[in-house]
Order: structure tokens, then sequence, then C-alpha cells
């Protein structure tokens, strides 16, 4: 076991911190691209590394998804290497000068975009993710203290070694980067009341950890990630147009936040819609918890699998399944659509289908998610799609970031107030 | 004790809240208009409730200061009148649609400003502070729950009454303002714990409050009003210009967060400065605790009073004398300065008196405060002299908002996305 000192590395960072805040764009960005260089020239080390976690991890009875989430490849180099150099070429996010003013007694105000000062990452598995945060971390100027998962420490370690490693050859701080390369617990509950030296904790995991950090963390957080997603077919949809619509939402990529969980169908359309919607659902595996009414519906439709179709349970809503199962509830109207959505989802992507404007600006008015669709799959629901260049979370809380977290939501402002010698009446 | 249900108490919020966010800024500042007509014509049961909680602090043996905060008086009365007509007047910070585009898929996204939901507010004595906050709440289409102090409970329930009924009588849910009206201590821990029906709160209160929300709280919080300010009397400063600065910084308002606590001053111009600065300073009242050097430049001059001139103890820098106190210090260099500020600030108000162009670029640039200052006094920190409208406190954290909070920065955003059927692809 590592002796880490937690209170030293926070000390470390926040120095850190304030020189990398001081470096122009040419210098942060030349860092991403050196470190392009480095992962693409990264040797025998770097794959040891993880071979050696692959077969640890193998050895605990990891399941066979996470070990495959946590093996390095060429493939997954070369995107390593390749999504440095798009950080790299992002917009600095960084001296942005706005809200600019002459007040009336000749003070001039103004904000400037700064860097947050320390971020705290939690995550897990997954090696590209530490050089993602470390890039996106140097990129906003802003120093970071990672602990990864267990499954790929060694692989991390090289890693970030390889990150500071290209720091110190291009004038950036070293400890602008660090990682916590033990995953012993009680270190996480010590990082979480280091509120002194981290500005902002970002958890990205399940709700264990989530829970652990809103019980314990003094410091502010943003959560995110987690997603009981829904899209509501109203009377008025397109029901040709909304089947591809609730495929693409559900199957795209079932595994992850912006996936759909709960389809609401009108009832007038419940008849004409959910046997066909299921059977394209079935079709690609996805099994079908439903409520009293849809079953009336469903089990009289020809062509459905019945062991893909079951009745909806106690946690048919409010549950983000995170794979192929999908559950559907019959409602009377716009307005139980809205409350259903109101009590059960977690306010991270929730959408309308419909052809009728009034209803459309309701939903969108009184739906209060992060982003809210009309006529399109929840998938949508994240940083790359919608140009923010690189994602950290999707946050589901509603202080200073709402949705997906581009460069931009790492960092904060100051004002800048310029006198001449000016005192208050 | 009134029997206080906190967990309904937040339902209700949460309801009120959707319901309010809903509404028009014509029927919102109609309201505070109406709560400004009842509050011109309270009656009796409002001076009553204010005498017996005065009677009652004078027993309990209240501090004068604190008795004069409590108690209502037509002026201060005409004062929150006032103030609700202001707010009224304010433009409207919902609804403001921006960062719009159409995607190259043809998606169209934005993002729109929507209120946070409900706040969780507590502060100290001053009855005024409970109408500015139920106004600013309305005003900004959130809900908010209360807890005032027991000073002033008997005042704030016939205020929040009045509140009330000036909502029920525009078409506002009663529900949007509440006021816990009780000060039992194990309440605050409750409403601590409710992150699902509270989305921001704010502790307005001195260092035990925010101790025990940052040990407990679970949800967002925004904690403000401590602020260690400091001002660096830079070599090329205009000494005689840079007197009424500091003076204005520390008396103008000493009990206030943005009040001056800690002068640097560079050697070259120590024994220039420091006696004008000290006498000035005296002859308000102010106490000065000196480094050894300030003390050795002090000890030699004529006119000073030794009785306000005491040595530096350990808790002379990074203390918030809020009263007529003040530290001073000599440094070597502008650097010397920067890292005194980074050691003792707590990064609310900062400012450098110089004439070099280069040193004010260095300090504003390295000095990480919510505003920093160039030639003028840290008093202007303040939503009012921003521009901002009104304030509901002065943020030292660094995410969502920094420096002074006004209505905007009350909301929060979503994004809206339309779409034609997109499926992502």
């Amino acid at each position: 076991m590592p002796d880490i000192d937690l209170y030293t590395m926070g000390q470390r960072a926040r120095k850190a911190g304030r020189q990398l805040a001081l470096l122009s764009s040419e210098v942060r960005d030349g860092t991403l691209r050196e470190i392009a260089r480095r992962l693409e020239g990264a040797g025998d080390a770097l794959w040891q590394a993880n071979r050696a976690d692959i077969e640890e991890a193998r050895a605990a009875g990891l399941t066979p998804a996470l070990l495959d989430r946590s093996t390095l490849n060429p493939n997954r180099l070369a995107a390593m290497v390749q999504g440095c150099r798009d950080v790299a070429a992002l917009p600095d996010p960084l001296g942005e000068v706005f809200d600019g003013k002459t007040l009336p007694n000749g003070l001039r105000i103004a904000k400037k975009r700064v860097p947050l000062g320390v971020l705290g990452v939690f995550f897990e598995a997954r090696p590209n993710v530490t050089v993602d945060i470390g890039a996106l971390a140097i990129k906003t100027g802003n120093a970071v203290i990672m602990r990864g998962g267990k499954e790929c420490l060694r692989t991390n370690i090289v890693l970030v070694d390889l990150v500071r490693a290209a720091c110190e050859a291009c004038g950036v701080p070293v400890d602008a980067v660090q990682l916590i390369t033990s995953t012993d617990r009680a270190l996480v509950l010590e990082m979480l009341t280091m509120d002194d030296a981290i500005d902002l904790l970002i958890p990205r995991g399940g709700h264990g950890l989530q829970g652990l950090v809103k019980q314990h963390a003094t410091m502010p957080v943003v959560y995110g990630g987690i997603g009981v997603c829904h899209l509501y077919v109203d009377e008025s949809a397109d029901l040709e147009r909304a089947i591809p619509v609730i495929n693409n939402a559900k199957t795209q990529a079932p595994s992850v936040c912006n996936a759909l969980d709960t389809v609401l169908v009108h009832r007038a359309v419940a008849e004409a819609f959910l046997p066909a919607m299921v059977a394209d659902l079935q079709a690609c595996g996805v099994k079908i918890l439903a409520d009293e009414a849809s079953l009336r519906v469903l089990e009289g439709a020809d062509g459905l699998m019945a062991e893909l179709l079951e009745p909806a349970g106690p946690d048919a809503y409010g549950t983000e399944f995170l794979g192929l199962t999908l559950s559907t509830r019959v409602v009377d109207s716009l307005d139980e659509a809205i409350a259903h959505i109101a009590q059960y989802s977690t306010n991270h992507s929730d959408g309308i289908l419909t052809n009728t404007y009034a209803h459309a600006v309701r939903f969108v008015n009184e739906v209060d998610s992060a982003a809210v669709f009309v006529n399109a799959s929840t998938r949508f629901n994240d940083g790359g799609q919608f140009g923010l260049g690189a994602e950290v979370a999707i946050s589901t809380q509603k202080l200073h970031a709402r949705g997906p977290m581009g460069p931009r939501e790492l960092t904060t402002y100051k004002w800048i107030v310029e006198g001449d010698w000016h005192v208050r009446a």
C-alpha cells in the first residue's frame, strides 16, 4: 500500500492550479499535443500494466463487460490520442470578459472567466477516462486530483506518469494532474472533507458513490449520470415516425444515462401504437414492463414475444434500467404524463412526441429536466452532440451547470473592479 | 411549540414552485406591489408582535445592537415597502433564451432561463430580510422555505402571513412562501437533509451556522458573507488618495463582509504612508494591529494614539474583524502581497492601490477573489452597487455564482431540444 498524504496532495494541487491558471492557451494546448505524442509512443510499460490489471481483475471475478471496458488495445489508445488532440483544438474557455459596464460613478466592472481551481474526480474503470480528465483539466486551467477504479490502477499510474512527464516537458506544473495511487476507501472519505483544497467534486459513478458523497462531502459537488428518462407519445404523434425515435432512445446505447426508461402513451393511440412499438423493440431484444392498460392492449396483439413482456411491478417506474428493459404506461392526458414525469424522472432527459403545437409548448414549459425534447431521441443529451466539444459529466442538479458539462462548465468568473481611487458614498 | 412537519412543507413548496414558475411576470410583479400595499396598511398585529419580540429579547439579554436590528419602526417599514416596489420594477430574469443554435443535423437547441425550484434560506434578526427574501423568491419564480432568528419570530410570522395573503389575492400559490414557525434546532438539521425538496440552500449567518451546514447539508449550498478583505498599497500608489480609499473600506460600514481587514504596505512607502494612514483611521476610532515592521515605523511617528495601536498577534491576519480593527503588514514586494492574500483571504474582496500598470494587471490575474479591485474601496462589492438590483448574498464559493447574487443568480437554465423526429446516428 503506498503511503498517501492527501493533505499534501491538496496543497500541491492548489499551488499548481494557481500557476496553471496563468499559463497561455498556447502552453496548455501544446501540453495536450505533447500528451498525444507520448501516448502514441507509449511502450511496454503501459501494456504490461494493463495486462497485469486485467489478469488480477479476471482472477477477482470481474464481469466480462467490466473486463472489456478496462482493457486497452491499439484502437482505444488511438482514440485517446485523438481525444487529446481534439481537446487541444477546442477554443480556450478562459479569459473571456463579459457583462462589462461602467457604473454611473465611473467605476469599471466586468466578469472574467477563470478556472475553478482544483477539481476532484472519482471514476470507475476505463483508462481513457483518466487521460480525458487530465486533458480537460489542463485545458481549463484547473488542477485535478483523480481517483479511478481499482480495476485499472496499474494502467492509470502509467498513464498519469506519462501525462505528468508531458506537463514537465511543456512547463506545466506536474502537480496539476495527480492520481490517488491507492484504492483504500478511507481515502475517499478523507477527500470528501478537503473543502479547502478542492473547489468542485465530480463523482462519476452509481447510486452507492453518490450517496456516500451526498452524506459526507463538504465542498460543492456536481452530480450527474443518473437518468430515468421518459418519452410521452401524445395523441397527435406521428405514430410511424415515433417508433424509430423510441427505438433509438432505448437501444442505441442502452447502458448509458440518456437511454430511455419509460414510454407514456396517450390512451387514444394506445391500441394503434403500442403493439407496433413493442414488436419493433422486442426485435432488438427489449423486454417490456407494461402497466395494466398497456398489457390489455398488448395481450391481444399478434406477433409479440410473451417472454419479453411482463406486468409492471413496483420498480417499473423511477428505475434507470441501463439495459434492454423499458416500462410503459397508458395515460389519459398530457397532464397525467407531466405529473408522472414530475414524480419519477431524475430530471435528466425527458421528451414529448407530438404534432400539437400547444402540447409541445406546455411540455417544454412544465417539465423541469436538464434537457427537454420535442420529437427527438433522448440520446442527444450529450456534450459532443450539443457541440460543446468534450464532456466531463451530464449534470442533473440545477446549480452552476445543467445537462452536458463541457470545458466552459469547468470555469467560474471573478469580478474585476477598476476605479480612480473611488470610495463608496 | 407549534407542530412542524417539514416533509409536508417541502412537498408543498415543490408543488407551489412548479405553479409559480409558470406565472407571468405581470402576476409575480403584481404580487410584490400587493405586498407593498399591505405592508403600508399593516395594523396593530405587526407592531404588537414586534414589541413582544423585543421585550422577550431584552429580557433574554440580547445585545443593544441586535435589539436595534430587530426593532421595527415606521422608517424601516417604509423601506421594506419601497424594497418590494424596487424588486417589482426590476427586469424579469426568467424566460431568457440563450446559446441557441441549429446543429448540423437540423436539431434546434437552446437554453432557457428558469427558476431553481425551491430555496431554503436561514437568516438572523432583521425583519426586513423576511420580506426581502419572500419578494426575491416570488420575483424569480422560486418557492422558499425560510427560517429566521428567534429574536423576530412573532414579527416574522405576521410578515409571512401578510405575504401569503397577498399571494392568495394575486393568484400565486401561498405555499410559495413558507416560514418555519419554530426555532427548534433539530428542525435545522432535518432541513439540511431535505435534498429532494430544496434545490439551493442559502445560510446567511456566521461561522457556526456555516460549519453546521457544511457538515450536514446534502443539497447544493451557496455560502456567503464571510470576508477577510485586503488592500495592498503598492510602491507607486498615490499615497494621498490611498488614505480615503482605505478609510472608506474600513469605516463606512465596519460590521459588514466587504469591510477591510488588513492593509499590506510596500516597504518602500511604509514610512511615508503608514503614520498618515493610521492617524486618519485612529481619528475614526480604528484600532491598528501592526506587524513588527509597521510598529517600528509607527512608534516613531507623531500624533498617534498609543491606546489604538497594538502588536499584531497570531489572529491579526485571516480574521474578519466586523468592527473598528485593522491589521497592517509591511511586505517587500507585490509577490509577497499576493502570497499573503492567497494564504489569508476568504476570496471575497481584495484590491491593489497602485499607479503601475503591470502591477495592476498581475494583481488582477493572480488574486483569486470574487471581486478584485484596482484603486477602489472594497465596499463596492455589493449587488446594489454593481447594478444587479437586489442582493440575496455575496457568494464566496466558485460554483454557480461568485460575488453579489442578484435575481438572475437565483435561476438556472434548461436545454430545450426540438427536432423533426430525430434519431442519433
